[in-house]
């Protein structure tokens, strides 16, 4: 049996309950993807997940990757779980038909995608850059190029790269210098990128990267990007693989965590490349791939949480250690009230940030796919404003959970033997790539609240008092977790309030109250999901559901996460409310 | 210049101000150690951490310890480092001086220890588990195996271990198998040991384990243990080494961190031991050594925590990255509000947690050394109460801190070139070993609260409501952080009236809610140093004191701890007063 199992359960809970699958299943464009195909497209893919490619996480975390004759060799393990993998069709699965992909939603994606990453986080980036490389070329490419390359990156065949950073540009791209110069049909790309992930490999026979670069007549600064697809090998008119480009692999890092996953420094010296979207436009396109990606880090939040937390379950229900009150004898380690609150503090906030991510997800198919363009519109305003929250506040949340999946395992834990260390090695990522946490929080109040003066934000808080009157019908039941999130509702709206009212008299505010205001959100919105989970449970007990552990489980989770995490935000609150002057009042030399 | 400097001045800041040490030095026991030479000796000492032990840090971490022809091999770096250490006399810094130490109050010998550990965590263990073997050695073995054993302890030409770990018994010491049989003048142990740091190395000609067993006739459980102590090599009647005892390092770990420490497991063959106390109170001497350990690697969080600030510090101020109002052009990133808050966030905390370490030890002091017995048994019941708090708070503290120092870094960070990621994962083994946070946050709750009826902690938080008028007396400039503390200490005082009244009728109470009283006892306490750092900054200030500029820092400092970190209580205490419920509910499958 493998170590790891899909929680398809709780993911098709969340997937039904809170994101909107069945209305999503009924939007034109998925018209196939019944709730029965959904659960047996979970089924395969967990599977897969357990059988092909649990088993290299370790092996890829001892046996690292290396540059080898100017390319890098990743081990073989990886590459035979790659050839599983895209001869299944699971390159694809939420990726557009007409290229060849399933076309599910986005939604069934996250799901198989949470699996792939739980199995193995170093390895499953590399679907994760293809599919940022397919967004984007799907939204921004012309058709040529999209016929030139889109069904080669939908199955798999070839896989996709991001090149953003350079050594002096890493949040701020307004510093990026790499240069595209016109040359026929396409372009000369010269510059040197850093920190690309999958930047080479030996899994396929090609490789595109998209690259950030700027062409002669740029403007200064993030308004004189372009975008340029850089094939590894050349590719011929009619799709085949020719010649090498001029991109070499300079090194790769010695990372942290996700050994498995090569992190390159690429160096582009005249590489030809095919300029995508247009001319100065290389901002928006990395905008579609990084607000996928950044779904897809948060979901990486999840995964490893959820992988740390089937580890630690399992050794805590193993370990025999102590003794509790009204047991005889030495008890396992799941007798004792710490190590329960642990294990339970890590199962709350792991639905409650699963929940989270769906729910975006949710959202994102219906700002693409619904026929109403007012709804597009709406959803889209909500997923924009969710997508920070989702990448910030799930990876932030990751820390604390993969380590608390190290501590349950006492000393073995601190032995990378046990596994629970790479978890927490490999966790520590996801709040740095696509946007530090700082970037998020900053994105989250510059462009998503205070941009349109708080209005996408008070219609959210709005959804949530709407929940109040659904929870009070539940009575003394689900009363904690209602009055819980009413004093954390009661918590953002202050703050969002204080921010109003003190931000334009202060250039420091924004920044030095964002990073609370994130942590605020999320840990007010995984509340409300779980306390929408819990009514929902309280029902089906109450219509007599069959499977009652499940429902009763969802409601005690849910009130332990109000008793010891929605408390959290007015602590959050106090913080915001007392503004920049103290983050400022220091010298660098009183540091 | 070194990577690492001392923060001396903020050492001698909270030895002065906070710890008493000018009471201390008044002490019959240390007539000699003015304040000029604690000031000397702690100067002397951060050049030695500066210059030699800090940077032999990457070293160890990249070379690691290896097993050849069955003993443990360190990094000739390693030795020659500890030669100089010795040489130094510094082993012996607050050891006894009728063995050769320099017998300086323990509270001067912990700056010494954080400078070291500071510089090189994984090194300074080796002194450490010494130093424990001497206080075990001191208060409980018998003259005669005093005459053979301290002198080379103190002075460090040996090096002593703590034995107490078996596969079957971590947290559980009841559950240990080892035995000795009476043999001659000692007795024959028999048993394996794991997780023994600094179990086995070549840095000196001989070692003393301290090892925990059960001779023939010893009742069951921790009542049936007996401590040992027993060398490496056979020691002669005029201390010279003879031949290897029956001591086999079986292996050694491969661990997260602390790559330069050796955590060996050992069999012990029937190996020739000296028994330390009497038979069966192997309990009390082991606490002996526990005791001051868990300080020191409470101590161990300040730090790591330190270094990592240090680090992250340089790297704000070198790294050009984005813009900010009011600035032309780039800046480096310490001008960012969420960057600056981050370094904050350290630094208060950090400033907090060594106040908090230095403070217990001082309390320390006075319990061995007061002349007044009533004294010595109040000092001893403060020092009892806050040795869990310093243990758990600041090593989990020490977690979040060398995180966000990683964070600061930003891709950089998770390059292990950067050394940000050794600090982080060197941090991960101090909440584990000497006792894992939740054995800590059991013995503040169960021995140090309820077994006293909340005693102690009224006492404490007497002393702490006494600081309100003082600061009161500062008026406005001290409000906020005075009204934050007040409130945190109504957050202690009801979440200990709600255990008390609770206790009694739920077995799961304690365990549910120890850890986060233990989190609410050290953000308060932090908070409430800094408060009266503040006060007495403040009062500097008025007075004319020349360094302005660190005194203003001070009140900023704590002003910010009050605004983010004290306003955490009140989650605590909601946590805390939530009780066991949701804790117990779940059954095992239900998680």
């Amino acid at each position: 049996m493998s170590d790891y199992q899909a929680p398809i359960k709780d993911m098709l809970f969340a997937m039904r309950e809170l994101a909107g699958l069945e209305e999503i299943n009924q939007l034109p464009a998925f018209g196939e993807a019944t709730p029965d195909l959904v659960e047996a497209v979970l089924e395969e893919a967990s599977q897969l997940a357990a059988e092909v490619i649990a088993p290299i996480n370790r092996i890829g975390d001892e046996k690292g990757t290396v540059v080898e004759d100017g390319g890098v060799r990743v081990p073989e393990e990886f590459s035979a779980a790659y050839r599983q993998f895209t001869a299944g069709g699971w390159s694809g699965v939420s990726m557009p038909a007409e290229f060849g992909g399933q076309g599910l939603p986005y939604l069934v994606g996250l799901g198989v995608e949470e699996m792939i990453q739980s199995a193995c986080l170093a390895w499953s980036l590399c679907p994760l850059l293809t599919e940022g490389a397919v967004r984007a070329l799907q939204e921004h490419g012309d058709p040529a190029l999209q016929g030139l390359l889109m069904e080669k990156l939908v199955s798999g065949e070839w896989t996709g790269t991001m090149n953003l950073t350079e050594p002096q540009a890493g949040s701020d791209l307004a510093l990026l210098r790499s240069q595209a110069e016109p040359d026929g049909d396409g372009y000369r790309v010269t510059g040197q990128k850093i920190y690309i992930t999958w930047g080479d490999h030996d899994m396929t026979d090609n490789l595109v990267h998209l690259v950030l670069a700027r062409l002669p007549d740029a403007p200064e600064g993030v308004k004189g990007l372009s975008l340029f697809a850089v094939p590894k090998y050349l590719v011929g008119p009619d799709g085949a693989v020719g010649e090498a480009n001029a991109v070499k692999v300079v090194s790769i890092e010695h990372k942290l965590g996700i050994h498995g996953s090569p992190t390159c420094v690429l160096a582009f010296e005249g590489a030809f490349g095919y300029l995508v979207g247009g001319p100065h436009e290389g901002l928006a396109c990395m905008f579609t791939m990084m607000n996928h990606a950044r779904l897809s880090v948060g979901l990486e939040g999840v995964s490893i949480s959820e992988r740390a937390y089937q580890l630690a379950l399992a050794y805590a229900k193993d370990r025999v250690q102590g003794r509790v009150h009204g047991v005889e004898g030495a008890v396992t380690i799941i007798h004792h009230p710490d190590v329960r609150r642990m294990l339970l503090h890590m199962k709350a906030c792991i639905e409650g940030m699963r929940a989270l991510v769906y729910v975006a997800g949710g959202h994102l198919d219906m700002a693409h796919n619904h026929p109403d363009p007012a709804a597009r519109e709406r959803e889209h305003t909500r997923v924009a404003l969710l997508t920070p929250i989702v990448k910030g506040w799930c990876t932030e949340m990751s820390q604390q959970l993969t380590s608390i999946g190290l501590q349950v395992h006492g000393g073995m834990g601190y032995v990378e033997e046990a596994g629970a260390a790479q978890h927490f090695r490999d966790a520590r990522i996801t709040t740095i790539y696509e946007g530090t946490t700082g970037i998020q929080a900053g994105d989250l109040i510059g462009r998503k609240i205070l941009r349109d003066r708080g209005a996408a934000l008070t219609s959210l808080i709005a959804d949530i008092a709407a929940s109040d009157a659904e929870l009070a019908a539940h009575g003394e039941r689900l009363a904690v977790i209602r009055q819980a999130l009413a004093a954390s509702r009661a918590d953002i709206a202050g703050a969002a309030e204080w921010l109003a009212g003190n931000v334009s008299g202060d250039a420091s505010v924004p920044g030095a109250v964002s990073f609370n205001f994130l942590m605020l959100s999320g840990t007010l919105l995984a509340g409300w999901y779980l306390a929408q989970s819990a009514a929902i449970a309280s029902e089906r007990l109450a219509a007599g559901a069959d499977d009652r552990s499940f429902y009763e489980a969802k409601i005690v989770t849910a009130r332990f996460y109000a008793e010891q995490m929605l408390p959290l935000t007015g602590a959050y609150r106090k913080a915001i409310q007392a503004g920049g002057d103290s983050i400022m009042a220091l010298s660098e030399e009183q540091f």
